[in-house]
């Protein structure tokens, strides 16, 4: 079974290693951006290209591990015929195929991916799509290879997946930047949140969140919500995070009391 | 040095039992609720009261652990004299005992305490302010007994590390909240979510959040992003959350390439 993965991004790097970590064939990497290939390349130890008229047309999977607005301009400049194409994407429905190939599907990872940070592909939920049982099954014994957990889902459900993995992973890690923005400003080192953002993720995992909620929202305590109110009178796009997300709060634990 | 706790709520669960448990003599558990009060009482094997005119007059230092609004009321029935009397809230600044104590000062442990989950106090940072250099070191030496982290902070920045708790704890776990009802209502596990809940926190410890920020308004994935607002259609308030939280980010990320 030999893989070509096209995209050296995030995605791309953390697919390639672990596919290459079990022994599977990855026999080329494509990438727009020379650097991103070479180095991905070499360190699978497969050869590169730059340009999507080089791809190895011999392989027997096509891992698309780019930016979801790419996976159509791409499809249109690949002509794979019958071999089995797939996209990584979260929200992008395995329909995109439909008429650029016969053999398609998706391989979804849950994950945050950085180049710069190593990760245990094992403890990664992969969540399979694909246009028959054939073609879904190869797909879930790929996976299987890398992890443990390889489940099927339809391209609505994956969506719904991708749209709360933004809100639990995208907006609470900018939530931290803009702590650490206000912090710096008042000579505060945001390494004193790190305990509290600690302990945070350790009540998440070991409960629902929906109990752990604390803070003056839940508790209706409008004299501090108006002292932060105040505090962020200069930072207006804080302010309004701080409004939504607070009436929010009180709007979920009110409902459900 | 014989200390009184008045409120058994999660802070001051948390308070009286690290206290006693390095041997501080906890005396008293004031609480308006019977049950709380007997429960902390018990745990921690001392008296307790339901009444502030039943306070026991003879202790050291008070430690005021209740919601922030309660903290004025609760002081105009306290007649404490010269006695040492302090808050435990971030954003209350230490003028609140101005007209009622003449010994006074905050211990504010930047942490989430839910009285259900157990907690190493050791690893939480407090902060101290006190009225005089004196009361300051009484209630640094104090704290130093239940943690290695203890830092003298003015109210003002006190109240800007609070509002940065509020960001990186409520407001995060609330979005785990949004996420788990949107998950459900779809007949998805949150349990999926949580290898990414983790890696999300690993990499904030472990990275600055700034550089750790991926997701589709950071690349400016306009396509991904309506995908998502057409979702939210019937969740009006998930959406403005949505909306003003991509805003933001990529307003932050396109100021400071």
């Amino acid at each position: 079974m030999d893989v070509v993965i096209i995209g050296a991004g995030n995605v791309g790097t953390h697919m390639a290693k672990a596919l290459k970590g079990v022994g599977v064939s990855v026999v080329q990497i494509v990438s727009r951006t020379m650097k991103s290939a070479v180095e991905l390349a070499s360190e699978v130890g497969c050869a590169f290209a730059t340009d999507l008229h080089d791809i190895n047309t011999n392989a027997d999977i096509y891992i698309l591990c780019v930016t979801d607005c790419a996976i159509s301009p791409i499809l249109r400049q690949l002509h794979l015929g019958k071999k089995l194409i797939v996209h990584t994407s979260g929200s992008i429905g395995i329909n995109v195929f439909y008429d650029y190939a016969e053999n398609y599907g998706c391989i979804y990872p849950l994950q945050t991916f950085s180049k710069f940070k190593d990760l245990n592909y094992s403890e990664i939920p992969v969540f399979i799509e694909a246009n028959t049982e054939a073609n879904q099954q190869i797909l879930i014994d790929l996976m299987k290879k890398i992890t443990s957990h390889v489940q099927v889902l339809s391209s609505q459900q994956r969506c719904i997946l991708h749209l709360s993995a933004v809100l639990v992973n995208n907006f609470t890690n900018h939530l931290c930047t803009l702590a650490e923005i206000l912090m710096k400003e008042n000579q505060l080192q945001f390494d004193l949140l790190k305990p509290l953002v600690k302990e945070t993720m350790d009540k998440i995992l070991k409960y629902s969140p929906y109990i752990a909620q604390t803070g003056p929202a839940v508790r209706g305590d409008e004299l501090i919500m108006q002292k932060h109110r105040d505090i962020l009178e200069n930072h207006k796009d804080v302010l309004e995070i701080y409004n939504v997300l607070s009436e929010s709060i009180t709007k979920t634990h009110s409902e459900e009391k």
